[in-house]
């Protein structure tokens, strides 16, 4: 069963709070929750090497099931004796089904595309059907089809320790009726995708289900309860990272939660700016992916602790600096004076900025060092009160309420 | 004087040949020699950061004064502290003059006019005369000079361990009559940078002269003795990179050492294929610069030892492995069996394929690290040889002759 593949123990719980502080154990490793799972889409965190990885604490990253059966194609990976061993990596990897960026091109194939209404169908690269979604390939117009069967075919190769099932991702906003045709589909394909799963697999993989229902409280719920009593070893909340406001993520999770099995671990996909990090953890989150910290820092927006006394940063840049800004070239002092990264112990604002102007590829790989630097200690942190039952004191500390 | 801001020591001649082994002091280390310099034209050389310089154990690069003048400006390194400080470097740095960026653009602004016979002067962004040259940014158009005072005084605010003369590089081929020209212009330059040199520094500096004069055997060795009687702290033989033949590299070398002196070190500027390397330290070069390992790696093009039995490799290709041929898609063995550089002992050259044909900024770093591996290691061969006494045997099992 599904179940036995990857085990979840829950260490403490927040007495103030639905936080919870748990492990995820792995043939790969354990992973402490919560914790913040970087993106590295094609089988590499962008710019980082593995030895940088490792030394930042993160022991787990993403990547994507559409991107890899495209280039290099499962077969290949699984030829070369799965993920792990292809990319050279031996801790946690986690794959998502494909459907994500499936259902995208679905929407439309550029981001802007996916604020149609969902359920208005136009001519796009792909199309869905109740069996599964045939789709024409970005790179080079190929058709490729994914149903349930095909995505767990995929990750079984690919071998990552947690993968999902396929799902239809609704896309914000959708009509009541859109969202109940596809969270009914996503319910019909849990159950394709566990049977899928069964089959003998050579490797020790955790299966998740994926919760859908858009905004809407009563498919949420009951999605919540469907999706909950599968045997599935893990579950996810999706699309709560396409469009939807802060407001309606807590309303989500608030929905979602209570309906969910508690000895079961919980993933929120695509979600990770640091006022989230405290709301989904407070609500019962246990791991969550984003590619926030990662695509910041390529363009130079550094991760800063919040400044005491607080200094009137815009909103939504309380917890950004802005490297490629003019002022920081001749700024000697270190991003934060407090980071203990090799970027902060080694190298000035100065330096970042002048590697920024002149796109040197260490621009990169200092700013994502410490950007995810930054992730693994804010989670600590955050472990760290879950244990000492001050969790809501450090949540007050870094977003002041 | 100059000679005392940096030490040379010769640890150990070869017997057979003029290759020696030595040692280069300085405040920021020490520096074994015979030694690859790689090039780091911003302050960084690309795609790794230090800590992975560091390991490979490269201990010193080498950084364009051209580049750095224009972009962060000489004053603002001065003011941050220095090169080493500015950057994040304690080891040892070298800068050039700028002379050869300013002379580029002097023939032409591109690569290929740089083949147009030198002295017949066109139209161009750099216009020389008996006192400096005046050119015009490459980045935006401004107009700057530099003097042979001029280059000494950025080079001592940027505080590099080595600095560089600031000399005409004559361009091949060149008439007799310009290469002459050159050469009696870049003697008297000679002096004035010593003069400049003299006045008080912060920075524990070494100045090398420059040893010009085409591939005129006359003009070479009046060069040679010439500069080498000067007060430099080394020498450095320039012109050898920009379109002579090996065979005439070779020449250079055999009219140009015998006249220099015994006791200061010597550098050849811009030359570092692998037969290269065993030609000029057999000819008593010390150190070498060149952009070849770090600019190949980018291109997927990575350094590979001699097989035996000997691979009949195209000419010019017998030391490289093209990573992204689809051949090594499905390659699951290192880059080479029996390298222990990081990228070698993690990865597979099916995961380096995968990371060129996806353009990850990952493939630039594992191909730069093992490139600069291979360099360090092939160095540190020939210093090893060279303490054994086995350094023509060394040379033999890499080349064959």
């Amino acid at each position: 069963m599904a179940e036995k593949e990857l085990k979840f123990k829950i260490l403490a719980k927040d007495r103030k709070s639905a936080a919870r502080l748990g492990e995820i154990k792995t043939v790969h490793g354990t992973l402490l929750t919560p914790e913040f799972i970087p993106v590295g889409t094609k089988g590499t965190v962008k710019s980082l090497d593995f030895e940088q990885l490792k030394k930042i604490n993160l022991n787990c990253f993403f990547v994507n099931t559409y991107h890899l059966h495209l280039q290099p194609g499962e077969d290949r990976v699984f030829d070369l004796g799965g993920l792990h061993r292809f990319i050279g990596w031996n801790k946690l990897l986690m794959t998502d089904s494909g459907g994500f960026q499936v259902f995208s091109q679905a929407r439309n194939s550029s981001f802007g595309g996916r604020r149609a209404l969902a359920g208005a169908e136009t001519e796009t690269l792909a199309k869905i059907d109740e069996d599964g979604v045939t789709f024409k390939s970005f790179k080079d117009g190929s058709v490729h089809r994914f149903t349930p069967e095909k995505s767990i075919e995929i990750q079984k190769k690919l071998g990552a320790d947690i993968i999902l099932a396929f799902d239809e991702c609704t896309y914000y906003p959708a009509t009541y009726e859109y969202a109940k045709k596809a969270m009914e589909r996503t319910h019909r394909w849990a159950g394709r995708c566990l049977e899928a799963f069964k089959k003998r697999s050579r490797f020790n993989q955790g299966l998740y289900g994926i919760v859908q229902g858009s905004v809407f409280e009563d498919l949420r719920k009951k999605s919540a309860r469907f999706v909950g009593s599968l045997p599935f070893a893990g579950l996810a909340i999706g699309g709560v990272s396409v469009g939807e406001s802060k407001t309606e993520m807590a309303k989500v999770l608030e929905w979602v939660i209570p309906d969910l099995p508690e000895e079961k671990s919980r993933h929120l996909l695509g979600v990770g700016e640091i006022d989230d990090i405290f709301e989904l953890v407070a609500r019962g989150i246990d791991t969550f992916d984003c590619v926030m910290p990662t695509r910041l820092a390529r363009m130079g927006l550094l991760l800063v602790k919040p400044q005491s006394p607080k200094k009137n940063r815009p909103k939504g840049k309380e917890f950004t600096l802005d490297i490629t800004k003019p002022i920081y070239g001749k700024d000697e002092s270190p991003i934060e004076s407090d980071c203990r990264c090799e970027t902060c112990l080694h190298h000035s604002r100065a330096y970042l900025n002048h590697l920024f102007k002149e796109k040197e590829l260490l621009a990169y790989t200092l700013a994502t060092y410490h950007n995810l630097w930054f992730m693994a200690r804010l989670t600590q942190e955050i472990r760290e009160s879950l244990g000492r039952g001050s969790f809501l004191k450090l949540r007050k500390h870094w977003l002041g309420r």
